[in-house]
């Protein structure tokens, strides 16, 4: 007898972009997908909370049914549904993700179905964009390049007070404020980020410090922006690092380093390309400029301290990474971030990060490449 | 001879409140942590781009080391990482959360560590919030109250046109519109609410429909928010559902039972108390008041279809549960949700929600009980 298969996933829209992207619904606590191959049917299951929803707005290839309806009188839980699945439609293997709930493993084992662990990614199709997932990704970049063209020119505007402390509308510009600003901006017009990173100075040496108190003129200021479209759950990313001012020798000549590398990238950038080439050849454009990776002393890594980008989608950092330890070769209409930077905690940090559709015969820049290091 | 064991975790501060509750770290990307029982020890492991942030604003309860120095040379990722960690402290059996992801429990199965995994809290004493909790929850709740009443404000103010559509400041207001501006007044004081519900009419029959389109005079309009304070990440939850205009009988109606369930389930809420009691009392007042919940012909779920409500703190759902399923007793110093709330399609829908810390006689209301429908 053919074994009756399928794929699995129990997780929230919020936890899983996997269940986000075949359910097309968002929501926030776990609910059940299951695909049966053998007869080609997919199935949502939800509390009776989410049923209504789950019918009208859910994708129209799934099937939706409650865990009352599944559970008949048994109480109506995750547990009992996925179980009642099973047995509905006698399946006996599924694929689940990696991250699949080892609770909810040890539940099926129990009940004598084998599990595949799909390692990488469980939706390969999520890697190549689809018409719509790419204009979705540059509506969220162009949102994106706008808040962030804004928020340098509220920068530009500031005054600077005895202290080199920004001052704006007569106020200190903290970064907690100035990251205020920019989101006000952003969720008037359907988008944002709930991580922004507006740092300064010797904070921006951590990649992921999201700033606080204020911002100096005369340092850098690394403001990366990923704004999330509200309506289609997309993401953009960018990041632009300016000095209001004058920025030291040093400073400079990172951004030379780092402007290099990233628009020697870009311009090698297509279809059939390695990632750990790209990567490849961003280190060296940064070393060739003086700027060697190592680990300091103290234990603190300093250099170019993380991988070059990343695929980007219903997932902020998602599949392809691009980065030394990835064998990936790009394919047409994977979207991916350029994003080389350089990080030291005796200046701070400098990052520059553009994002792309990779096509046949180069790229598509999603905002524009131009970069100002002096404002 | 004594087996070395602990806990340990991998997931990112976005999908594991449990992660971010013991290390203090907001990350982006997966991270390891483990507890060594025997020593008393507490090690978050993180790449190079997160080492220096984890040293400088990670818990002081834990050590940080990097991937690059536990794989010693080997690819510096999490699987050898963790691999590297069980072998340095010959650790044999660990405890896991319940959705540890299945691909690292087998990967340490390979490696003969017992693994054991922890059905419900991980952490239990994340149930009972300490002092600095309460305090960001109460904040948390504080602009989510200040929020509604402006967002009611609005409300309030708005024109009617000849289609019954509301007007704000000459133009429709639309749901979108709505809830952009009062996200924009939530991320200026250091909140946001992602999925935030203004819902109106019959798209309130559905939860969480978050809503699109106009907002009608003379329907319910369902605004249940749920900032997150993006300083220390608590949460808060507050419903309030209004009319502009008159509201029918029957919303009038509904208005009043759920109004009486929420203000006498309020009234009852004090440590010792069973969830599963305060459900079954909403559930009835709501069915004395005429308000039966069941099965439509259609399936659709109508009536009180969801639980009481729900445990809050760095997860918008966790535990307890309120609900009929759900056999807790509640303690001091947890914090729940009280939310009664009607469905049927014919209308609409009608939620009113509070937030309130359990306390030993009673409760402490963190916003204002009193509701009003016409607006």
């Amino acid at each position: 007898m053919k074994k009756n298969s399928g794929k699995l996933i129990i997780s929230s829209s919020e936890k899983s972009s996997d269940i986000l992207y075949i359910s097309k619904l968002h929501i926030p606590d776990e609910f059940i997908y299951v695909e049966i191959a053998g007869i080609n049917k997919k199935i949502i299951a939800v509390s009776s909370l989410e049923y209504s929803r789950a019918k009208n707005s859910g994708s129209a290839d799934c099937e939706v049914i409650s865990y009352e309806e599944l559970c008949n009188g048994e109480t109506a839980d995750v547990e009992n549904s996925v179980i009642a699945l099973i047995k509905k439609y006698s399946l006996q293997e599924l694929a689940v993700p990696f991250d699949f709930p080892t609770g909810y493993y040890q539940l099926l084992k129990t009940n004598n179905v084998d599990i595949n662990v799909v390692k990488g990614s469980f939706f390969p199709e999520r890697l190549i964009k689809n018409n719509f997932e790419l204009k979705q990704i540059a509506l969220a970049q162009k949102l994106n390049e706008q808040t962030i063209n804004y928020g340098i020119s509220l920068l530009r505007e500031s005054n600077v007070n005895d202290e080199k402390m920004l001052i704006l509308d007569g106020e200190i510009l903290t970064s907690e404020r100035f990251k205020g600003i920019l989101n006000s901006f952003m969720v008037k017009r359907g988008g944002y980020c709930d991580t922004l990173i507006a740092s300064c100075g010797a904070a921006a040496a951590e990649p992921h410090n999201t700033g606080n108190g204020p911002l100096y003129a005369n340092q850098t200021i690394v403001i990366d922006n990923f704004p999330r479209l509200s309506s289609s759950h997309y993401w953009g990313d960018m990041t632009r690092t300016v000095v209001k001012g004058k920025a030291s020798a040093m400073v400079n000549k990172a951004f030379n380093a780092v402007y290099e590398a990233k628009n020697c990238v870009l311009e090698k950038v297509r279809a059939g390309v390695a990632v750990k080439d790209l990567h490849e050849l961003a280190k060296n454009i940064l070393v060739k400029n003086g700027f060697e990776t190592y680990v300091h002393d103290n234990g603190c890594h300093v250099g170019f301290i993380h991988g070059l980008g990343h695929g980007l989608g219903l997932d902020i950092h998602e599949a392809p990474r691009v980065s030394s330890a990835n064998d990936y070769i790009l394919e047409e209409n994977t979207v991916i971030t350029i994003e080389p930077g350089l990080y030291y905690p005796e200046w701070g940090g400098m990052r520059l990060e553009d994002l792309v559709v990779v096509k046949g015969n180069g790229c598509e820049l999603l905002n524009n490449k131009e970069c100002i290091l002096e404002i």
